[in-house]
């Protein structure tokens, strides 16, 4: 008596109705509370699953339909409202429990910081784990005006908890100077400005190992993503954005979890930013699932 | 293993999560294609539900709280993009089902021709059944361009399925000559311009009927609910639209499902229309259910 | 092999194709160059067009439909930008040319300096002229900046022309200390924030004389009307502007002409204000030309 | 070599340039991290000083000048992103120093919770005070999602403060039923739905008492003021809230002090509200310092 | 006593002001009734000729003047509201006058399927007719859901009428896995997501042979054409678009009539898309026309 | 008792608080009284401060921080509405007194025509000045509709003033065919389309010169920047632009002083052009001051 399949965007189209057959699992980490320049973030998976229903779906660069993957989604993750640490606690929980079930986790965010308990939780499942990052910001901060618990902070926390040189950070373009700094010394990899070339770069020397690999849409240039909380000029384009993940699907590693995060409806005044996120995350399921 | 009381607007706020012991079902009727002018109302009730949550649980008006009448949230019942009479048959299936379980349905649509089939299912299960209708247009024509399935047409065809003296139209101000002159010509009531005068008037002679309501929401003033398709200055405030749905809650009538249709998130910038009517729908839930 | 009748706007709805036997010509009027704050208002005419087919051609208010008026759409008056007092002139002698040809101008501003040359040629036709005035501001500088063409001044000027006492204002919440005492020392009416009830008490002593009525769509409040240059809390329903309409209709005044000004798309989000302005001018003709 | 009375909107318009001699003293509260729903008010400050410019000097309610008040515009006072209390601290520091210095505040937020801390500096100034509260919501929570300091809680806490007697609610229309029993059971006044006929009843018991008015402008519907985090239906218009002001004007209550809240320009897409709120204080400054 | 060369966007500016002598006719196509996703591309010809007033009348790519060519501005054909089939045939009937009369047609959508029966027209009077097209998606479905008169179907109707291998899609990043199937197997051209290398390599082939051009705006990405139904990520710049443009312009192709369709004015906030189209309507009046 | 650092935006981020000792100064010129068709850059320089709260301030591009260079923000001009001749006056005047302080003047408009006393006062302190000048259009008429003080005319003014070899203008797309003939006529540079790779080729002739260089928000595409007055498709990206500001900045020529203009907040719905021309600044501070 309950209609999932309909328009209103309840789930991302073509979604498998059950989670035990399914192989990966979308889900939103709706939480926003550390942001602190323009929040609205935690409205993006919801925005994302409601375009999705215009989504063609099938890719004509991968050649695949997503009826080749089974993926379930799970809607999303009740996290409490302006409580950073519970909610964190609570999206590491889910992401245990899909790993324990053997299932590809693709998360929607929400503001970055929802990825470190996802990428925690692989890093205990993959003790040989590296970290993809695309992102305009470095993320590396350890704190943000005193607060640990930032959008500011996630790459800093899972480069300090799997080591530095685990990490890959590609397309970054804002920072201060210390987290460039703090970077260097320790060995992690920063491609600033581009993605794909240095990515192409990097890919074979990862061969074979398992890869988390989590986006912030502000990668985007603003003209490709004006709907996100910071906007940041001089960044790549969606071409060059579904290419990189092209080359991610055709390269030997082996992608075992993903995120899409930052994407914020109220400032996506023609939802191109919602319409892009959702092109995306058919080419992260069609190209990373199954691998 | 699926979230659903999640801030995703999934389900409207509170929704009791079983529909066998629920009073009452929510349910979006996403249809928008016989629309001629400013479609987009099929995204209506997914956007009014994601406001939701931003919804004081307790009315100041009945002092009454949300938790105090159960409701079911079946979701949007999928229908078939551009084909009118198969989405109407599907509708009518489901009212059918809603009224031979005993529970009063509250549909939120989409266009106002979604209303017709619902009315039509009422009308089988109560004989006695009278239309209380609020709008800021007629909507009594037999044909649009040639069309009899038309936004336009709705009460036209309850009137002549129950009776025109069984219908009152209340807050017209929008109309061709001949719509006005045939609701005169048949005995049907229409109050121009005003709702809650009227209806006060109204109200005692149907005492103890069954009525079912049906509220387009372009009843209101554009500067009320500018999201919608077809604005119309002159219309009331939102002040007295709640207004009169209290002196029906009021009143003696037996109120036996309801509906609020033609929110189009489109034209609704400040999303101030959604959050209008998910508060509208609040109003309805704890006045006319259980009376 | 011109499509004049098309879905684009070309034209206001029902226009009649023929310039000689019309009873009333409108015109648009785009000139904003003298406003300082928000111009805009110069494309307020082509959008009143455009959703003019949205329009109910029938007034459920007068009892009447668009047909039984005979209005020729002359489009817009080719003014040259950034030249007042050109485009004043040509506006002047588009009028008189109307007002030769015996019939009744309903001008579409642009901002509101674009009446004073209008109420100038309809000075020449009628020396027994009164003015009409619904606004948010007095219009009474003398100058702004120094310059005397603009936008705060065409009442001013008219009524030096014809007498400050054959001047009638109404809805006034906006103005200089000054402008305030010149039309209390000159005899000039100024009614205060309302409209209706002041109007229906000075148009009896108007019965007979020749009217023109100016009005700026900011008499209305920003609630009804946020598509214009000046939005000024504090100011009247779009009902009650309905209603104001509809007591001149009634009426034993001679309205020769009139004009809705400052109606500037770029602010008005939803086509609130255009839609509403479009109504307007349907009361406008139904009601005013003819009598 | 500073530029202070220019077009930019740096502050309000004609604002005095010295402190020392000032009447009154306006500032910015500009914290919004406690807003659960759609923060943004933090902008609120800045935006109302920038449309500031195209407020007429002159109330035609009031028959006064601004010149007639000496203000000084103070700017923001800076405070530290994300932490409440610091906040909360700074503002009550700049507030006790204001009224050290005998001047009458006039603060804008920002967030409703700001006001508590001025009203904390105004209980130590003032033994004998009272508070006006203008709004859509009790505010009267003892903490929200265990949070005690939260944009739900400033008046329970000067209720608290000064005794619940001695506070005046007016316009509430939302609210939790504990919280509505609450201010029943501890002698506090609510007015539900209305501000100005109820306030009219209450002034003359508050003659000669230092009061504080604190206006949230969401006590307006939100076709009046859709630029804010929370807005709901069934408000009062802003005709009501400038007569309203005008009444407190004319009473024999001593105004100590006020502010305007939750103010947010990214749901203002028509700066409607902004303009709004810069009228509103105009009107606050005439009318209230120097009574 | 018309106005045609105003400000109000009447006709696309420096329009000849008579048919006969013409070389070529603009006109608009205000079609949307088969779109399924986001309507609204009814309104796009009269925005576009709104804003072209604000277009340089030099191209700075071409060298050339918009007064070197003489064109016709018509208006737009009258389209009956909902009724595809018999919009489409007076669409047709108006192509093949414009044939007939030896003249260049150039239309503006309205929603793609539009251009079919133009199509039709042209392959009527040129038999060895070829057909480029640059579009985001195949538009080679045979019907969509049930009806074979849809905007996913004009380039199928076309290639089955004048055979798949005398049409050239270019820039395509979306359709069904059978559409892309369909064009394989019958010879027809399909260059995916680039457009200028592709078609510069297949100018050549093309070299005196009479071709008909449509464009469908989403063949840019959604950052250069942010205003149309369907925005699809990876797409072309307005750079390489104009490029393409050019290109013909300078290969030996005998272009005997084009279109420009799917832009949609709700969605293109800042009016970028329609500015756009207006600058590309330039450079294929100047590079086509008189070839 | 004046907060300059909070975060209303009332200075540019990290503005030095004295003039004195102050390498550059910051100042907005907010005129946009000549502007034909799209006006509102007067409010550019305000909402630029007020985003640049969200900068990093930090250059990962030049590995330099805001805190290396010593600027003031002066605030805006205040200059008088509609007076195009007396508010150039008051700009010269001011840069007159910076240049003479020995400051590095960084302008912010406001129209193009605000370039034009700034680049005369330049041309006073350094006879042998050249002038970078990176726009969509050529600037270069000599009046517009009849004026000769018009946004279309500043780098005709200067050409002519210090002679158009001086000149060099890049990105150029648009302009009258006459204005591309006089430049060639008089052998200023006009790189059409392209910005960086020409750069690159005249830089090392400009060696030792000092050079004022002048942006146009507009020479990015609308992609990268719609909230500007004239869009104009075809435009290079922000990307290129910052490789362009950097080019200058590792070159040997002597900056001088520069300014960016014609920012339109109305039409940049999501801020992404502020917030983009809130870090074109931040380059041009760390690259071109103290070279």
């Amino acid at each position: 008596m309950r209609f999932d399949e309909a328009y209103s965007g309840n789930v991302f189209i073509k979604s498998h109705p059950d989670f035990e057959d399914a192989e990966a699992v979308i889900y939103g980490m709706p939480m926003d509370w550390t942001v602190s320049y323009r929040p609205g973030s935690r409205f993006g998976p919801s925005r994302i699953r409601e375009v999705s229903i215009g989504l063609e779906e099938y890719s004509a660069y991968l050649d695949k339909e997503l009826e080749e993957v089974k993926y379930f989604d799970a809607g999303d993750i009740p996290l409490p409202f302006g409580n950073p640490q519970r909610s964190l606690d609570l999206i590491e929980d889910f992401a245990d429990k899909i790993f324990a079930e053997g299932k590809f986790p693709l998360g929607m965010g929400g503001e970055h910081l929802v990825s470190w308990p996802v990428m925690k939780a692989a890093a205990k499942k993959y003790p040989n784990l590296a970290i993809i990052h695309m992102d305009a910001h470095t993320d590396l901060r350890e704190e943000y005006e005193g607060e640990p618990l930032s959008h500011s902070t996630p790459i800093r926390k899972i480069a300090e908890h799997i080591g530095p040189k685990n990490v890959y950070s590609f397309g970054i373009r804002s920072g201060m100077k210390e987290e460039f700094h703090w970077a260097k010394e320790n060995g992690m990899h920063i491609s600033k400005f581009e993605v794909l070339e240095p990515l192409k770069e990097i890919l074979p020397s990862l061969a074979g190992r398992p890869v988390y690999v989590t986006i912030d849409i502000d990668v985007l240039d603003p003209a490709h993503a004006p709907g996100t909380g910071t906007v940041d000029a001089g960044g790549i384009t969606s071409k060059e954005l579904l290419a990189s993940i092209h080359a991610i699907a055709k390269s030997d590693i082996n992608v075992i979890g993903c995120d899409l995060v930052e994407v914020a409806p109220i400032y996506d005044v023609s939802e191109q930013t919602a319409n892009t996120a959702s092109k995306l995350i058919r080419e992260m399921l069609l190209g990373w699932v199954q691998k």
